[in-house]
């Protein structure tokens, strides 16, 4: 009898810890002799020109080396998937006896995930949906963290502690580091780890969830130079106004899939804004990628789990789990301890989940039971 | 009989490793019995205040843990030394009976070093000055290179590569990364540590040895496009156009203790140019401050030089050197090894060693001859 075999495809940006999921899922296919596995090229766009690798034939000693890199050995994908694509993909899997559809990614990979599923049921064809979460942003719902984010919140605690210092030896007077995440402040507020005395940096730390005010702003770090003649702080990129929008939105070309235009550099902008009105020297700072990218200095808790949320999701499609995503859940035990479940795609499909409000306090602007949530994850 | 005091200050930006320059003054200073150490809180300007630190009364065991972070100990200056400045520094020395003055910095510092030695001869104040090389610029002439750089391109060249590996697989398609380093692309031209084959990043590398070219960028980029679909590139914070201004100068308030503009967000400037011309999505990533801070991922060749620097700069003076400057010196053998010189101040003060021409080739725009000298370095 010959056993079904397994695809797996990447959506969206890489993180400091995909190839550990990959690799998760690489080790629990093999373990369970479940037949062949493919991985898409490329993405679903690489998949649709027929792009995808046989990844049993890599030996299980390279993919160890591969697990500890960043990026995504096998490419990943952020274009549209439209309703043709959809039944292209179902054409694809079923001509090849794929029976089982492994997608890492953020709320919108899950929503692409979601549709899959949905396409395959509509054509009658049997197919296991698995979603592994995968995002520095962290805001996928229904889990109590995602993989990617813990490396990420390592690096920018550490960047901050080290920018600190270097600003405690010879202030700018005015520092600003940019934080990626989207329309979330998960990343931004993970900064906050960063302070061990009250008057380290961060200074404050502006998220998404709270609206911006300029005036506030300008007023706050007024305060703070008089006060104590230098600051650094954070703002995150997906910063917006009471009105909604964008504190900058890029201009040019730099738009989203949806043709929607993408977070411009929101600390250079700021930074202008501060060193006109309060006439006062102001640096910039934009990490970006590395933020998602710099392995060299991941958590692995982070990257741990990313590697047993792959091989979870192997074992609830061998239990024939279809439809959902696997969530990491936070035993309520004093000592931090990551178990797996799973969710339907429905209830994190497209859906974000934001910082809640209770963690929007203290002088920095984030509580410092933030502290508690997000230090078990740093490794 | 009473030993002459010693007293240290720095002067500009801190680096990773400058710390640890400290402790070899430290520790030498304590090996020599060579009196009271004096650390000026706050580089010169806090001298003027009279805020000095004895910096004896640590304990070595302390020293050590302060040698490995990044920032300065007892801080740094970076404002202007007037006239008045210089003979209260020499009235403030005369008074504490401070006979060796050490001072850690780049070009400026070291003029203003010159100025100390020669305003204490002008005095009749016999003041032993040594200077000691510090700079992630690396645009100090007549060392090999400086304390500071090595850790500075070591994050550099990693952060590049791991960029690169998240770029490959999911290009933005532009990618550029901003690079510190003033008016010389010394930082900039270390990124091509990152490249192992010919399509890895950077794609190229723009340095201010070699006037900017706006249309010849564009051409560049548009043809890395049609060729190979994504192109990840690094340009230097200092590019000049040939009429010899800055590509982007800073606006508002963000000057030099001299008054002139510093230099501007460059790969933000860039990239919205790339964005409207060839209307492609870009990125500009600037990790500003974290070449120079981020000590996690320093280099331990340029920790270890940094404190035998320090060291060698105490022998210097207790063997009566003065008026001069510590440098690095590599030893013309096969395997990389460091020795340690003195030169006059007046042959590095206020002047600036820029990337020579004959590292300025290759596709990427800086010659691979180039990466013997850097990759020892980076540790």
């Amino acid at each position: 009898m010959r056993i079904p075999g397994t695809l797996i495809a990447h959506g969206g940006g890489p993180t400091s810890v995909l190839n550990a999921s990959l690799r998760g899922v690489f080790e629990e296919t093999r373990e369970h002799r479940s037949g062949r596995l493919w991985g898409a090229q490329g993405g679903l766009g690489g998949l649709l020109r027929g792009r995808v690798l046989d990844l049993l034939r890599i030996p299980p000693r390279h993919f160890a080396e591969i697990a500890r890199q960043p990026g995504s050995f096998i490419g990943s994908y952020r274009g549209p998937v439209t309703e043709e694509d959809l039944d292209r993909i179902i054409v694809f899997l079923r001509r090849r006896d794929i029976r089982r559809f492994f997608y890492t990614g953020g709320n919108g990979s899950m929503a692409t995930a979601l549709a899959i599923a949905r396409r395959a049921a509509e054509r009658g064809f049997e197919l296991v949906t698995v979603g592994i979460p995968k995002t520095a942003d962290n805001d996928l719902c229904e889990t109590d963290h995602c993989p990617g984010f813990g490396s990420a919140a390592r690096f920018l605690a550490d960047a901050v502690r080290q920018i600190g210092l270097d600003q405690r030896a010879l202030p700018t007077p005015v520092s600003l580091i940019e934080v990626m995440g989207r329309n979330t402040g998960w990343l931004a507020a993970a900064a906050l780890l960063a302070r061990n005395r009250p008057d380290d940096p961060p200074h404050f730390i502006y998220v998404p969830e709270r609206p911006f005010n300029p005036d506030e702003f300008l007023t706050r770090i007024d305060r703070l130079l008089r006060k104590q003649g230098w600051v650094v702080g954070v703002v995150a990129e997906g910063l917006r106004l009471a009105s909604g929008r964008l504190v900058h939105a890029s201009s040019g070309s730099n738009r989203d899939a949806h043709g929607r235009p993408l977070t411009g550099d929101v600390a250079a902008r700021l930074g202008l804004m501060i060193s006109r009105k309060l006439k006062v020297r102001v640096r910039s700072e934009k990490p970006g990628l590395l933020f998602r990218a710099f392995a060299s200095f991941r958590s692995e808790v982070d990257a741990s789990e990313a590697f047993e949320a792959g091989r979870f999701a192997v074992s609830a499609a061998v239990r024939g789990e279809s439809g959902v995503m696997v969530t990491l859940m936070r035993a309520p035990s004093r000592r931090y301890r990551c178990s797996y479940s799973i969710v339907p795609l429905e209830r994190v499909a497209g859906r974000e989940r934001r910082l809640p409000l209770r963690y929007l306090a203290g002088p920095a602007g984030i509580d410092e039971d933030y502290i508690r949530y997000v230090a078990p994850l740093t490794g």
